[in-house]
């Protein structure tokens, strides 16, 4: 399947593997690569910028395709250090980067001369002409179905990707919601050059959660998820358990951000991936999986993924359109 | 264009209209009918029972194909005299009802024996299942993108029409969130039989809304509306406007609905459509406003989609897949 994602970024397939925090390790972005598609490290799951060199070069050790690494930048307090976070991705010679949450201009200035790629998420359309404007290379636009920050302007992917498209010259990639051959190809007929899935990618062999959140991701359906922290304009969307709720509840009794600190602390949603208990905090879980049934390993899935589009495009959309 | 939609309701094209209080007039009727698709008078939109007749015989001097009629039964306190609205349809000889608000059982019990095929809106898969376990003809899914009531689940077309997909075996229709052939290939990729379009028609010559309501939704966008009636589990996706985002103050502020209820009457609904003021009081309006950028008659819309989903398929995906 060629599109102008494929061209641009040298993969076989118009569909993205973006950043999760905890979950873009070396073995789930290599299988993702070696399946065709375009897999990302994430960046800050690397507790140091030395760290995540030797994460690429792991995850050169598994794939000879190429891959990308996701840089989450969030305003901050006391931030990571993201320049030297950028400036190991371009010393290891990879060429693509995801960037997300914040405007990507002075990571700009380090990936255009050293010839990486741009990606930049953008959950509005004004955030996207504005990324387009800098010169990003692609735009991933993030509706309201999606994992972690929709932001704050709810709107799904079935609107945002065609208005996005409408405004946009440069590539374009649906996010959120998408997780099976009918998702991509609906992204497709939106106006998108490809489509990321996050969720769907968290649920398969090679995605490094324990056993049994990707069993809770297989039994979950679309009314498995909430939005916290609207109250704060920092909305994402977790999956619903116990402390999302109280979380939920906390902010409709008009609590501050003091008073979820604790049970939001990211060390928690880590715990939840590694020791495999669904109920031991906030985790990240995106609409999709009410698309998710099982745990393939990624080949399975992206083969399974493109021969489900090209049967509804020859053989459901082609005749429809026949009349 | 042929699905299961078009052959059971006999129309040409896999493309709905469907109800819209104070819109679903004869003439927009008629002139959706004459282009192919279903159009569907809104029942409650007359005074009477008698007006709805006459309302049914006045689309019948405009069109010799089919139509529907809108029947939406919500709970209240001094009801219209729905079954009686309900036999005006039967005894006009209609043969396609749009049922919405509620239970459609009492009057299936009317419209199956009279051969009325019945079209049930849902907002959840789970009320799908239960009206397909009912025996209505078609299900119509009503995702968080819609203009009016979205239920309180809060799941995009995009997640929403394939869940809904998988999980019946009835005619499905999607609606919400779609307004172009973009739309319409995605509606039916993701698993539809065919796609309703609200807001979209309401923004046509042979609508009865005022010009400035039309100009109105032209010029607006994704950012543009906003749910109200939230607090009370009664939400309604409406155009945004002072009095919209008055009642939003009003229910963060814990109101009650007795301090809503003057400024959401349906009085300055219809007079926002008949005045064409749009800050006149709660009018209903789609996110997909986003996608509308002109008044065509319905002949020309119909056209335009039907034109852009043949070549989405046939010059877009067709390569894609072929790739």
């Amino acid at each position: 399947m060629k599109t102008r994602f494929t061209e641009a970024f040298g993969v076989e397939l118009p569909l993205m593997q973006g950043g999760m925090q905890w979950v873009g390790r070396a073995e789930l972005v290599a299988a993702v690569a070696n399946a065709g598609a375009l897999g990302c490290i994430t960046a800050l799951t690397q507790p140091t910028p030395e760290d995540l060199s030797k994460e690429i070069a792991r995850c050169r050790e598994l794939t000879d395709r190429p891959f990308g690494v996701n840089l989450t930048f969030l305003p901050a307090i006391d931030p990571p250090p993201y320049m030297e976070y950028a400036q190991a991705i371009v010393d290891a010679g990879v060429k693509v980067v995801e960037t997300a949450g914040n405007n990507p201009a002075r990571f700009l200035e380090l990936f255009k001369p050293a010839g990486v790629k741009t990606i930049h998420k953008a959950t509005t359309v004004r955030h996207a002409l504005k990324a387009q404007a800098l010169g990003v290379d692609a735009v991933s636009i993030d509706g309201f179905d999606c994992a972690g920050h929709p932001g704050e302007d709810d709107v799904p992917g079935l609107v945002l990707i065609p208005a996005a498209a409408d405004a946009l010259e440069t590539i374009l990639i649906a996010s959120g919601g998408i997780a099976d051959g009918r998702g991509l190809v609906a992204a497709l007929a939106l106006g998108a050059d490809a489509a990321n899935m996050g969720t769907r990618f968290m649920c398969t062999a090679e995605s490094p959660v324990h056993e049994a959140i990707k069993r809770h991701l297989v039994d979950a359906d679309e009314r498995g998820t909430v939005h916290i922290l609207r109250s704060f304009r920092n909305t994402s969307r977790v999956a619903r358990n116990a402390v999302s709720e109280r979380v939920v509840a906390i902010e409709a009794e008009g609590g501050a951000f003091e008073d979820v600190r604790e049970l939001v602390a990211g060390a928690r949603g880590r715990r939840v991936y590694e020791d495999g208990d669904p109920d031991a905090g906030i985790w990240t879980a995106g609409l999709s999986q009410a698309l998710i049934h099982d745990v393939p390993t990624c080949a399975e899935l992206v083969e399974r993924i493109v021969t489900e589009a090209d049967a509804l495009i020859g053989e459901r959309l082609g005749p429809i359109a026949a009349g």
